[in-house]
């Protein structure tokens, strides 16, 4: 993002006909979007694409999650019928949705196009195993990066990245702690709505996962294999990849931001070119966002995933664009 | 609102093809929604109108706001001629917006329409004097109570209610202290922006008016009379129609808040067919939307009025009720 934009972003809401800093955090969207445009004021996000990233992981098949893994290739076929909650807001907010299959536990061959990028049929259980081979994490960052291209080419002017998976909040907060230093306690969120006893199981894997990581989490790429999955690797070479083409992208709950913050240690900058739209009731993104100094957006306690929390977002940053460009300076109007 | 629609808005919603309660907020809002259609699902707002009423206190004379008061006529202009916060947000959501005079300290008569339901130049310095004569009070009551009609025939199924008016905070801070029996310290707030010296000063003329006024708020007409002014009235009047009309309202922040309080007083129940879009940063607010029972659907720091807050959280509640109407049904997937 171009930083004099972003000055002379905030010099012209200073002289909109309204109160100094009147627009709250509206005004911060309107610099931040402004300085990815690269132009004061720049049109709203008319072309935007969301991509969702689906994936399986070995520890659902092990109670982290009130849902079994069946659900995630269902969910994946709602998508494609454009049934799914994600799949109503991308028709309000006139958003090209894609959903891809990293590593979901079915054959989805039969959905056109949903499996081309698909790296293996579930991630392993991080508790007990690498989530992947080394070749496969790569395999995934490359994929992601694709597809963040493929979206660009196709005239993107704003990305939107989700996720979906029974169980992937457990790799999520997997990544989150590992990347912080933070212990599994700190970063283990109940999910889809899990029990206490439930939560206890979930806080115990990533535990285990962490030690059974040791030093290894050092090196990003390390980090995804041992603790990852083929989804959320694809998530940060998508991410890498946006920033890269100067793409900025809206970001949705815990998954995306335990993506975000590898791909920031990946490759510094990146965070520059997003924006949080939901805060999750998840701990692990609550860490990530302060970590990487991201203020979500929306607060309405979706956790549902999907990029639903960055969709319902969406509106507040085109209102942040419009209110920009469109409303009167002080000074014409007639005192 | 009808229970039963509420009822069967719930039950939908926790067959949704999503974990139990993962909307979070966004469930309320659907609920609310149906039962104010009275039909499960319903179809999300669609002819949506916006009425700000705008007035000028007397109290503005005397530096309780950080703009003089010239500045409520050049916002009325400003509405009129599409250029205002209001005016943009109104067009990004297909909303007709109305603007209308009615105690404006100049002579808008120039401008079509908008100063038709004019009661007074400026209501008084409720410090001082009444802020309205006791047949201004009933006037301004049923220019509202008109104007909803008016909107509710031209075929509004939402309506939005703003306001805008140099000083308006300290009325709408007075009449929120008066109808809960709390102290001016509780209430008063920085409006569009008041250094320290000018927050004391704004306190000190709502504990003079509260004194003023003594026990003749208990009556909610006799608290608008003392304490009130010809906009806020109106804006009581308004949100009585609406209920009366069945039509439900999305709110703004602190001066919508502060009407709602009065309205609910002089007719209980009105509440129920109110929403509030936007958490004011008026501590007034807060406490009128604790005792009505109202959690607001945005956060985002605004304090701008115009109903840009209600207006910013509208494709929200169209969110929630696209959701509830159009996601599959968790039986219907295929598992």
């Amino acid at each position: 993002p171009d930083p004099e934009v972003r000055a002379a972003a905030r010099t012209r809401l200073d002289a909109l006909a309204k109160p100094l800093g009147a627009l709250g955090r509206v005004e911060e969207l309107a610099a931040w979007w402004s300085a990815c445009a690269g132009r004061c004021p720049a049109d709203p996000p008319a072309a935007v694409r969301a991509v969702i990233l689906a994936g399986d992981h070995g520890v659902s098949a092990d109670g982290v999650s009130a849902y079994p893994r069946e659900v995630t290739a269902a969910m994946v076929r709602a998508f494609v019928a454009g049934v799914a909650g994600a799949s109503v807001l991308a028709r309000q907010h006139d958003v090209a949705l894609r959903v891809l299959d990293l590593a979901v536990d079915a054959d989805l061959d039969d959905l056109p196009g949903v499996a081309e990028h698909k790296v293996r049929r579930s991630s392993g259980a991080v508790d007990r195993e690498d989530a992947l081979t080394a070749a496969q994490t790569w395999a995934a960052l490359d994929a992601g990066a694709l597809v963040a291209a493929e979206e660009v080419a196709a005239g993107a002017d704003l990305l939107v990245l989700g996720d979906m998976g029974i169980g992937n909040t457990t790799p999520a907060a997997a990544l989150v702690a590992a990347s912080l230093g933070a212990p599994a306690e700190q970063v283990v969120g109940r999910g889809t709505g899990v029990d206490d006893a439930r939560l206890a199981h979930k806080t115990a894997v990533v535990t285990r996962a962490l030690a059974r990581a040791g030093d290894r989490v050092g090196d990003p790429v390390e980090r995804l294999t041992a603790l990852g999955s083929a989804d959320l690797a694809a998530g940060v070479g998508f991410l890498v990849a946006a920033a890269r083409a100067r793409v900025p992208v809206l970001l949705d709950g815990v998954v995306p931001l335990a993506e975000l913050l590898v791909a920031e240690d990946l490759q510094p900058g990146v965070v520059a070119w997003c924006a949080a739209g939901h805060r999750s009731t998840e701990p692990a993104q609550r860490l990530a966002l302060e970590k990487l100094g991201l203020e979500p957006v929306l607060d309405l306690g979706l956790r549902l995933g999907e990029g639903t929390g960055a969709l319902t977002a969406l509106p507040v940053l085109r209102s942040a664009a419009l209110l920009l460009r469109d409303m009167a300076l002080l000074a014409d109007l007639a005192p």
